[in-house]
C-alpha cells in the first residue's frame, strides 16, 4: 500500500512499487489541505495504474490543529524555498504518524503486508517527521502497537528516503511518470503558482537533473524561482 | 491534555489530574464508534471539571478501518470477559497510536505540554497499544516526530498503566468521581447492557473494589457477568 497525495514524489512512489511489488492500494489523505485538488491527481494515479483506491477523510483534524499555512486559510502560503526556516509555518504537527497509522489501520484490515510513503531528503531540513530516525521510531512503535493484529511480515517503507528532490525527478523520467499529472503547489489554484516552497522545489529539480519541466506555474520568472 | 472518552478509566483520569495538573483540556475522539453516546459523558465531565473540551471527528476512518465490532454495526458485540480472546474483534486497528497523534497535534498547536491517556493494566491482554511497551515505543516515536516543534517539556503519560480496573474504581471512590456519570458499554444502548466485555469487566471491578455499583444494567444477573 502507498500513501499517495497526488504530488510528484508520492505518485512516483506508486509508479515504483507497480512495478516492484504485488498488488497495488492507495491511499489518499484528506486532513483539510487548502491544496486538496491534489487528491484528484492521487485518483486520476490510482486509474492509470489500476490500484485500489481509498482515501481517509480527516478533513475535520484541519479545524482542530489549524494554524498551519497548509490548512488554515487565514495564514499565508509563504514564497521562497521549501527549506527556508519560513517553511515552518507549513508544518501540519504531527502529521505524517497520522497518515501512517491510518495506513497502518488500513494495512491491517485489509492484509497488505507493506505500507510506503515518498518521504525524502529533501523533507529532512523542515519536517522531522520525514526524517530516517522518524521512519525508524515509527517502524518499532507500530510494529509494538499491532503486536498479534499486523499481517505477517508487516513493514513500513519509505524508500526514497536518501534521494533528493532531483534523484526523484530522474527516477520518475525513468519510469515515464507523466509528471503533468502530478500536483505539487500548496496554494492549489488553477496552475502552480510557482512562487511557494513546494513550486521553488520542484522548479529546481527539474533543472537540477535536466528533465524538462512540463508544468504550467502561473509564475515562471526566475524572480519566482528563487522567492 | 487528557483524552477522555466518557468511560470510567479516562473519566477518573480527568478527575486525577485536575487535582495533580496545572490547566485541564480533554480531548474526544469521534471514531465512528457505536457507543458514541460515550462522548457526551466526556463533554459533561469536561463541563463539571470546567476544562476546555475539543472533539476530533475522525468518524469517516469507521468505515475505512471497518470490520471491529466497535465501528461495524454489521459485526456483533460479543458477550464474555474483556480479557477472553473473543474480544479480538473489538480491537480497532492502531487505534491508540491514532488518537494520541491527534492529542499530540492539538497539544502542540495548544503548547499543553502533557497527553495522559488511560489505559491501564486490565487492558493489555487484548490490546497491544495499551501496554508499556507500546507507550515507550510512541513516546520515543513522537519526541523524535516533533522535533523542534514540541512544547518545552513535553511527555506522554499513562498514570494507571500499572493499575487494575479494580484499582481504578478504588481511586474514582477515593476522587469522588461519579461513576454513573461514566459510559462503559460497547453496545451504545439506553443502559448499559451487562454483558459486553466491558460492562463485566466493570461490574466486576466494583465487586473487587467493595464500591457500590450505581450503573444500571439491562442485565444485570450473575449470568450476564460471567458471559
Amino acid at each position: 500500500m502507498a500513501i499517495v497525495s497526488g504530488g510528484l514524489d508520492s505518485t512516483t512512489l506508486a509508479y515504483w512499487l507497480r512495478r516492484h511489488a504485488n498488488g497495488l492500494t492507495i491511499l489518499s489523505v484528506d486532513y483539510g489541505q487548502r491544496h486538496r485538488k491534489e487528491l484528484q491527481f492521487a485518483r486520476a494515479t490510482a486509474r492509470v495504474l489500476d490500484a485500489a483506491h481509498h482515501t481517509a477523510d480527516l478533513a475535520s483534524l484541519g479545524a482542530l490543529l489549524g494554524g498551519s499555512a497548509l490548512t488554515d486559510t487565514a495564514v499565508a502560503v509563504p514564497n521562497g524555498h521549501y527549506t527556508d526556516a519560513s517553511m515552518a509555518i507549513t508544518v501540519v504537527p504531527n502529521r505524517n504518524a497520522l497518515l501512517l497509522d491510518v495506513a497502518v489501520g488500513l494495512a491491517t484490515v485489509l492484509g497488505a503486508d507493506t505500507v510506503a510513503f515518498g518521504a525524502h531528503g529533501g523533507d529532512h531540513a523542515v519536517y522531522p517527521d520525514c526524517r530516517p530516525e522518524f521512519l525508524a521510531a515509527y517502524q518499532q512503535m507500530v510494529t509494538v502497537a499491532g503486536a498479534g493484529f499486523l499481517p505477517d511480515g508487516f513493514q513500513v517503507i519509505a524508500p526514497f528516503m536518501a534521494m533528493t528532490k532531483t534523484d526523484i525527478v530522474a527516477l520518475a523520467n525513468r519510469l515515464a511518470v507523466p509528471a503533468d499529472s502530478t500536483w505539487s503547489c500548496y496554494r492549489g489554484g488553477d496552475l502552480h503558482c510557482g512562487t511557494c516552497g513546494t513550486c521553488v522545489e520542484r522548479r529546481e529539480a527539474f533543472a537540477l537533473a535536466g528533465v524538462a519541466d512540463p508544468t504550467r506555474y502561473a509564475d515562471a520568472t526566475d524572480a519566482g524561482r528563487v522567492g
